[in-house]
């Protein structure tokens, strides 16, 4: 580990790109040596986002038309945090070049082309990499991860959704039918983009829904839950835009597959739910469950790469309740890109996270 | 209508208080002759809030003790800005003494003294009152409004689930079963009062559940809902902290009692939803409904009494969603009641709140 | 008063002239007939405007291109709230067709082409309207306003630092040298500009100055200070931009005439303070002077046409420091735009504005 | 540096407390040994601060009552988190059982006990000790902390007004008279208490200044401008408060000793500033003078140990003006008392600070 390995970001101008290169600039194991950004192309990195300027590295390095010859050059992983859909016009020619691909946005999370055609509106333009991306979920795939070249790095809804779900799914104690994950999302979210919609005056003092009922992140979302599951997944989605800069808070409405009706039932579910995330979580260092009386709480996680839940059985609808936090741009998308990194490179997987 | 009906407010120095002041102030036809308050008695309402310093009454008006006699003799309506478990002690002497009472809190809300005790843990202390008040939604309980005179304004969760719902529920486009409302509020809704969990750096880049998964609202929406049904209804509720002064926005899961499972099935529904709401709200004038591409969002009704909703039938899940949007301090609280007021009285029902 | 009179807005679709519409179409004696927006023609104000949505007028009436023989057919007075630049387009032709009008922007503020040309970087493109206009600071100019036929209605950071300022300097208790105005104004200062520096994520969390040290208002500010001083005035004036919505608070560092060092002299020159404000402003309705311990706070006027101040005698410095608050988008432009229609038109000054 | 040194936090309860806990568990070279609180005794640092539940150290230490002896026994070096007035009552206790104290309140900070008294309005209880305490200003007494016992940590305004003014003053490039500080703090500055002023629904949408026109900082303030100019210095101070969490904004208005009123002298000014910033902070860790057009934004440093700043020379008025921004509980108290202690120790300034 003596030598960095060195690092690129396609991309680094939005907010997942920055928070990548705040968090692979003070990495213990890696070299940030390649920034690109078409806008920003010949600026420093400590020029454009200011707040970086007491780092030397990030008054040194400058952002570049991208490239591939010369991020393949200059980088071994290159991490690519740009819009859905050009992606993909990246990971190809850099893994032809040797590289190994962290892609941040939707282009390779699905396995199905079908399935990203229904939800993107147009065929997938390189179908065969579906089959080599694995889905950068550590908690689920942190054995592919380890092998992997491409690697497909969550959204931030899925992560918050899927943590909390997935062992219940799996250890059937709730119902793969009737799933309703009800989301609030932070402005940052939304990407750094100039939108009357995102303006201050529009996000403050408002909360709204949108994207009601059929959002692009159920694709992957489903996805996963079916393969848990073991058949076919539909769920109720609504994300929301809420006033903080960052932060998800979900609040996911489960069947129990055991009926209940009083105290007792409801205990003894409660049980079941305490050792099925005791199994699944106790030695994840960024998961969080919360016991006793306490509920999750987004700034408790944000600036972390940490998700935070909590659970309550309710004997009165016989409904499963639970509420998970985390910063949807630290374990929501680049936190959780250096997580796979940490893990693909053999570095200690809270390296540079904690 | 030329001579101004005198009223006051027993507790105004919390937020609903505060904002009944306001809408008081500039009514047209009212004079706002008495304001309590043990804390500020003796100091004008300008001195205590300075945004009214510009309304001579407030530079005039006095914060007093409470006191029936004085009560009775200064105001002929008089409304109760209390805690919950306060107002009881003053309605029913208020009552005895002559006036009109128009009570915020939630200590005659319920028909039952038995659901009372269940939710808020002791014996209601005047359970013979609970058979004269009437709960104060004007858009259900107009008639019963104009001849109270005890008058229990509704809550602000309340009033964002029932308005939506209860003409679904009426009609028999939804079923009676397996509804969750999820909501969000701003901070205001937790009163002024001075707790380390509502300080601005505890509340500011946060979003938290809390009251999960047995709220007091409970069951205030819960009575309504089975009026509506006809029978016993129970609904799962989760309650959330926003950073923002006002509003609420309430996302509603509802179950059709048609089933459907394509988009022929799901525009039937559609057009039966708009019908249903057409019939109930179309003049009503604190009701908007949205039409085309529109959801609600807490800003467009902040300062205002208006509920505005919208709807999606989700033909993937058979579900229909209903979001809906409102100041939780006016019509979730302040403004409500100078609606119901106005029906009492017989003043214009928008007077003073537009 | 009985026939309303017919008003339209150039330029609808900013913050000002959103807020405009709000004041118009409240307004006990006006009638909004014309809106105007290139970006929205054919779309109802409340379709853009969701908030207004329960005014039928603004179901009603639609954005159309602005067109200046149908806009002097159907409006008497035309506000422009337009870019700086923009609205010296409208104002001839408009005047020429026989309209009032009253200009948000700062196109006509100025009453020399020379100090525009240094402020703004250009020759001013009607300078004979120059010679014509009134400033419409009604605290200073309330007679010229009722005769005037082209209304130049202040900028927000002027408002705010004249209002305090100018009856000192008239009194002779300042000094016209030294004057130092430091300022925060809420984001909508900036408009509604799809622009990375106004988005939500920028602006939260978030104080920085901007626009140091000659900013374009300054060319008001001195103009209007010179006047009341007899003499050249030139003053420091910083802006900065808080995450608030709206509002604005100054601070002014003053040099009294009067040199003082002890208690004594500090609170002579209080009195002499005390008396020139109440002598100026008394019978002001839009201006509080705040008294005993009270600071200005913008939570107490934003949503109103108020300018509040307060000031403290210093006799460790001898300086006098005022700090003052208005709502940028009302006092600061909208609701003085229709304080100056209100005086112009014989309404009662303070119609639609409480 | 192997062994880790052992800290403790008495009144770890606080915000300042718990970004002490933060950065000292997270610290290289040290251990968090103890923490105190009377509120919290018995309790887990990770219950009170959900936040730190990942750090294994924070599920496994618990406040406890503060007690001198066991203080001693825990920790070689304890922080003093507590309120003004009451770090005095465990200093010297501390210090006579042989640990290193850095005091992050206002309790030692001055040379002399009749400025105390002035600003304090009483005695100093310790005064003996104001002599043996170094004011812990790394910037401009590193070599003093590097011996000190008891190190008073300065306080957050006064950090944002000393680093950009001291060398300046000393260099004799303006004058030690009319110096004007305008400084917006978060809302994090007041503390974390339960008192209506700090509620939510009271900072939100609101800017207010308060302690005008002699706020207690500024006998420091003052003492060390003093110390710099060789002479005494009076200057006046406006805090204000702004809805962010964190961070400091301050706008300085100095006199430059230099006359000038073209560009030519200005930009002659301009060089010396810029060279007696460069000669002043060129290595210094954590100011960062900024260059080009750049200015100071208070969310560039929130998080961080930096404090930034950037100065204009004004040719119309003859002035300087300086903007500084910091985060006022990391650079403003619990970072800067970690540098003290950094510095004292032995260990790299920027250890744990990074």
């Amino acid at each position: 580990m003596d030598k960095k390995v060195k690092v690129g970001i396609v991309g680094a101008s939005g907010y997942s790109g920055e928070e990548l290169a705040r968090l692979l600039l003070t990495h213990p194991h890696v070299e940030l040596a390649a920034v690109t950004s078409r806008q920003y192309s010949g600026q420093t990195l400590a020029q454009i986002f200011p707040r970086f300027g007491h780092y030397p590295a990030a008054r040194r390095l400058r952002f570049s038309e991208p490239n591939i010859e010369r991020l393949a050059a200059e980088a071994e992983i290159v991490f690519l945090a740009l819009p859905h859909g050009v992606s993909v016009e990246f990971a190809g020619p850099l893994l032809a070049a040797g590289c190994q691909v962290i892609d941040l946005s939707a282009d390779f999370r699905l396995r199905s082309a079908a399935v990203y055609q229904e939800f993107y509106g147009h065929a997938h333009p390189a179908p065969e990499l579906l089959a080599t991306a694995v889905y950068g979920l550590p908690e689920v795939y942190r054995e592919a991860i380890r092998g992997a070249r491409l690697i497909a790095s969550p959204g931030c809804y899925p992560t918050s959704i899927l943590l909390p779900t997935l062992p219940l799914l799996r250890a059937g104690l709730i119902k793969a039918t009737g799933i309703i994950a009800d989301s609030h999302s932070g402005v940052s979210g939304a990407g750094r983009k100039a939108e009357l919609d995102y303006l201050f005056v529009e996000c403050n003092e408002s909360v709204r829904p949108y994207g009601v009922p059929k959002h692009r992140h159920l694709s992957e979302i489903e996805q996963e839950l079916s393969l848990a599951a073991g058949g076919p997944v539909i769920i109720q989605f609504t994300p929301h835009l809420m006033p903080v800069n960052r932060g998800i808070l979900t609040t996911l409405y489960l069947a129990p597959t055991r009926h209940f009706d009083d105290a007792a039932g409801a205990a003894a579910l409660n049980a079941e739910v305490a050792a099925c995330y005791q199994a699944a979580y106790a030695n994840e260092p960024f998961v969080r469950v919360l016991e006793g009386k306490a509920l999750p709480d987004t700034k408790n996680v944000t600036g972390t790469n940490v998700v935070e839940f909590a659970w309550r059985v309710d004997p009165r609808t016989g409904r499963l309740v639970v509420m998970s936090a985390e910063d949807n741009i630290v374990k929501g998308a680049s936190g959780q890109a250096v997580q796979s990194m940490n893990i693909r490179c053999g570095f200690p997987e809270t390296a540079g996270l904690m």
